[in-house]
């Protein structure tokens, strides 16, 4: 569902329509069917929402109608207009589509985009999207966001935090979390047998052997010795800003970042419209749009499905390695 | 000449015989005659480099020969070792570019990556190469350093300094000296009449309204809003990573980063060989290759023009709108 006031059931209905030029697999939404109905209408367009009863009618239903698993908002949807009322129905979709996931009944899911603002009205506790999905899998470290663009995949190593607390957040611990999760997820989630990490520097040049910032020399290249020496096959600390060009991506299979903007970057820059969040270290499949709610555009018809399409093109592929015999 | 024992040489031969199809104006080498035709014939290419006695030969040689004023180096030139004995050969070049600009006798400089390190040892003072530029044409002011690809041009509010101290750099004087003179240069150096500038935000997401680090909303909005009560056009501060996609580099003439890889990431990540370094600011015309001396290819014959001829065309261009009657 995501945010019901946003543009994730129109861009949902759009991906459907468009499900036998790109390919993509069955998939079941967790969302209000009325809503999907008055959203497909409002396109203009003939989709045949079909509530479902069980999940074992979604592969022969998939090629002529959208089948759904309702969830009901608690109020009618107003597109754009934030309701607190319906914060409910948003965070029992989630719960749903997890369930499924952990029991097997699906192969994974892919979220459409909340709005963080609105579930902290009604309530909601959790830092953002990603942390609710962990506890709900019931794993007590920290996933990894990755991000990824057509041929560039991207994990930051610092989120949404200011760019003055970067510094003092880049360590050895964090460094080794998330390359251990990350390198494992590539072999695991993408079939690389021995992923090649690029880490990108902290400072420009990467500190230029210390003369502008400590940190590259000091905390980043000691942490990536430590794991080299386990046979971790790493390269950096690189020069961002020489590291994101078509040549430079094909020396490695992901890119580790030091904070968002010298991740997301290049990945918005390269792919704006088909970029995907990926989540990496869970025990179940799970990826995103890499845009948000969208509430300004929400409901006028404008809204690319690109990146949903490919976010579900994503989890199908990951899908497809965890479990390579389904 | 830039560093003799870079690649200054070698992509100086290969932009002149390219000249054709590449239409590049025509240009004089400050260099050593004889290390630029080893560097032709190591290349197995016949360039008749030749001395000439005035700048009024160049034009009609430039078509049949290479013009060259000679700065003799001390020392014979090893490819890719440097040697402080030749560091004067490298500043006379630079001055003697300075000063023939300054006279009118040519219309602009390009200058080739210089070493610094070398430079400090055979005791430069200048903190690099654009400040000496700046020195030598008597401004008292900082020059203004842009990087250029193919549909982009930016600008770093900071540049080679360390991540954590970016953020206590961004104040709302530089801020106003940085726009101040890289909007008149987009007017007097590229002919736009209103330069449309956007200017990114330091934090992720521009700081979220002030919950993602302060900055933002305390120091940058505030310094654009004095800015555009003077009738500058700014939009900003924006989200780094929505920025330069295709459609968004539609919307500026020039963007305004806080610091080195915010600006560079983008440009080098579209156009890793074509980028120029232009320096806004300086009574003459001066721009550079964005690419440093490569001592590790010198001499290989593997080095790429491409970016000086860039160099050599942007400073066309600019020198064309600056005296739009020559």
């Amino acid at each position: 569902m995501g945010e019901p006031a946003g543009i994730g059931g129109e861009i949902t209905v759009k991906a459907w329509l468009m499900r036998h030029g790109k390919n993509l697999p069955a998939f079941v939404v967790l969302a209000d069917p009325d809503r999907l109905r008055a959203e497909a209408e409002s396109l203009g367009q003939r989709v045949p929402v079909q509530v479902i009863d069980s999940l074992d009618q979604v592969d022969d239903l998939f090629e002529t109608a959208l089948p759904v698993l309702p969830v009901h908002t608690k109020d009618p949807v107003e597109a754009g207009l934030l309701n607190a009322f319906n914060a409910g129905a948003v965070l029992e979709s989630i719960q749903t589509a997890v369930r499924l996931a952990r029991d097997g009944q699906v192969a994974g899911i892919v979220t459409n985009p909340i709005h963080k603002g609105i579930l902290y009205e009604a309530g909601f506790k959790h830092p953002g999207h990603t942390e609710y999905l962990a506890d709900l899998c019931g794993i007590d470290h920290d996933p990894v966001m990755m991000l990824m663009a057509q041929d560039l995949k991207v994990v930051p190593l610092t989120v949404h935090i200011p760019l003055k607390d970067v510094p003092q957040a880049v360590t050895a611990d964090l460094l080794h979390d998330k390359i251990r999760v990350t390198v494992r997820a590539m072999q695991q989630d993408f079939g690389i047998a021995v992923p090649r990490v690029a880490v990108a520097g902290l400072n420009p040049h990467a500190g230029e052997g210390g003369s502008i910032g400590s940190e590259d020399l000091d905390v980043i290249a000691p942490a990536l010795d430590e794991l080299r020496a386990e046979g971790y096959v790493i390269a950096g600390p690189l020069p961002a800003d020489t590291m994101f060009h078509e040549m430079a991506r094909e020396e490695y299979d992901i890119a580790l970042c030091m904070y968002h903007d010298q991740a997301l970057i290049p990945v918005k820059t390269l792919d704006f419209h088909g970029g995907v969040n990926v989540t990496l270290g869970l025990p179940i499949v799970r990826t995103s749009p890499d845009h948000g709610t969208a509430l300004n555009i929400a409901g006028k018809g404008v809204a690319r499905p690109d990146s949903l399409m490919a976010a579900i093109l994503a989890a199908q592929k990951i899908a497809s390695h965890r479990n390579p015999v389904t």
